[in-house]
């Protein structure tokens, strides 16, 4: 399999901003490269949000991937430029906070990426991920050895991504993302219910919004069209959609909104 | 020519969905596979638009290229997913209705697809997308013979398409899709007024919404800007526009009008 | 390294329009060929933004690149087909002015396509892409002389594009695009501040819309979130942004707005 790199930015599709980094991969990289658009619709300078989209992303592609990631609001001011490796995979951005979910999930090493001899020869202030990032991702998806980019031993800096409180009684959450058809994709793992989703005897309440669920299904079509359901959806996190609508319209739910499990213990 | 796979879907370009997918094609497919997006914004669940799009950009694929197409409202229910060799090409997703196009203008040949052997080893149950047809398709184009990923001999379910009246008098057809000009496509062909548009002495009038045009023009610049215009579209279906504007917005006519078209014959 | 080939269209990305192009090129063009996408989000029929899109991408892609650029109001009436030499690199499309800014720039070589043998057989009048502009280009990217598919010599078809007015007292410009994060991209090169950006002895004011600024900044993290900046962009333009937020919506100003610049000599 030849070597892969995906690109995540804030840029939109609009402009030739995504072009420009394609043109200096194609240039600076290697004949057989894949390059695979992962989304280029992050809200703009929504750091969390482009944490989140790239760590979905990366669970499916393989080993020694390269993710370009540019989500940049202090571009040209003395956040560093880093390149991370982990889950066998490679993480090229800015340090600001972008690499916060894929480091917390596990182990890490960084390199500031401080060798201007791989950058193109003139360095805008306002569009790093051409001058800097797409040619360095090139140039490691070449074969150039990463201590060659960057110094090792770099610290990553992060936001604290809030998780879900639980208890025996039950477990309160947020809406982390609402994805193109307006599900509510919670932060809260599907394995906390897992034990619980077949057992009748355990009779729970979810809360979101104005909308009480009392059970959870197995997938939308599980309701009728135009009812809310709750499932453990297909990022291992548990989701609430309306069957055949839009879930965060209907329900009124924007992101951030709280959600709240409360399992009801059967009388003796 | 090496091999080619489409994708289609109403997921949106926003989430990682599509990438995800693309991510589990490049790990189980052939290194020289071609992947072309067709549309990733057929309006959610609307399965006849994610028909209408396939058939159209079909036509212009070699033989052998691998459609992989995915509207699924019911997944993780009990519809099937099928495998299906139609017009020299494939074509693989949910049987809804999806495939009520291709299968009714050709003949077909369908496979059940029921071995899980080539899907991911974790199924979840709404994303049979990257789960199930994405590794399929990417088998498919591996060189697996249809008959291990499925049981042949599947009949598919259709939806009736609804077709075009017509008589001696004239011709009723509806806006079948709203392009992204906002150009009106019918569903009448062009062959239906080929013969009556280059003879001067077959008057015709052509009904749509408020709006009545007395000919069949070449191209929208036949007529002045601001102007309706009604000319044998690229897909070889009637089209409507208005020149150097959106028709529907203009003419205030949403998908599902109707379009008539009645001939006057000359007094003799 | 291989051939590329761009494309860049005012076609969208909800219809097939794009991927039968890329089918055509494909079924034509070299094995090796990579496709990149420039924009297909170019406002409907607009000819300048096109042009604009296009010569903003190709200053960054290799020589020999082909760029196909379809916004094509005229299609199939009697505009020129036409390609082009500039800069290096190949340009295919219609002569409706979308070639006025690269051809400005530099000298070209144009040929009018006039030979059908190397179209698709049958050719619509609306979609000349997908019939005469794809297959050209596939042929030119397969190694066929531009002699062959045109006639050399054709002059092309120019808009002006105006130039920004400048005298010993000041520079007066205009907003040339405004991209996805909604900053201005004016016309006045950054070069005509350059001396002056770090000379705190020449004192200037810069007015847009209603906001006057006061200095030219390096990066908009230059000034706080909410404050406006203006500063050397990534296009070789001054540039006008909010940091962290909508410059077009929060200054109020639309594409084609004034941009003046007064230069205050220090008093002796």
């Amino acid at each position: 399999m030849s070597r892969i790199l995906t690109l995540t930015t804030d840029f939109g599709l609009e402009d030739h901003y995504v072009a420009v980094m394609k043109a200096v991969i194609l240039k600076n990289g290697p004949i057989d490269l894949k390059m695979v658009d992962i989304s280029h619709s992050v809200p703009p300078n929504d750091i969390m949000a482009g944490a989140w989209v790239v760590r979905e992303a990366a669970r499916f592609f393989p080993a020694e991937t390269i993710h370009l990631v540019v989500v940049d609001p202090g571009v040209g001011t003395d956040r560093d430029p880093v390149l991370i490796k982990s889950h066998g995979q490679w993480f090229i951005g800015p340090d600001n906070g972008l690499f916060s979910l894929i480091s917390q999930d596990a182990g890490y090493e960084a390199w500031r990426l401080d060798n201007a001899h791989y950058w193109l020869d003139e360095i805008s202030s306002t569009f790093h991920g051409r001058d800097l990032f797409a040619p360095t991702a090139a140039h490691l998806a070449s074969g150039v050895n990463p201590n060659k980019l960057g110094t090792p031993g770099h610290t990553l800096m992060t936001w604290r991504w809030p998780e879900p409180i639980q208890d025996k009684d039950g477990v309160r959450g947020w809406v982390a993302h609402i994805d193109h058809f307006g599900n509510l994709i919670t932060n809260i793992p599907s394995s906390v219910v897992k034990e619980f989703q077949f057992d009748s005897s355990i009779r729970m309440k979810i809360y979101i919004g104005n909308t009480i669920l009392e059970y959870i299904s197995s997938t939308f079509g599980d309701v009728e069209p135009g009812q809310a359901v709750i499932y453990p959806g297909s990022s291992q996190m548990l989701e609430i959609a309306v069957n055949r609508g839009n879930a965060s319209e209907l329900l009124g739910v924007p992101k951030g909104s709280e959600v709240t499990i409360v399992f009801q213990k059967p009388a003796l």
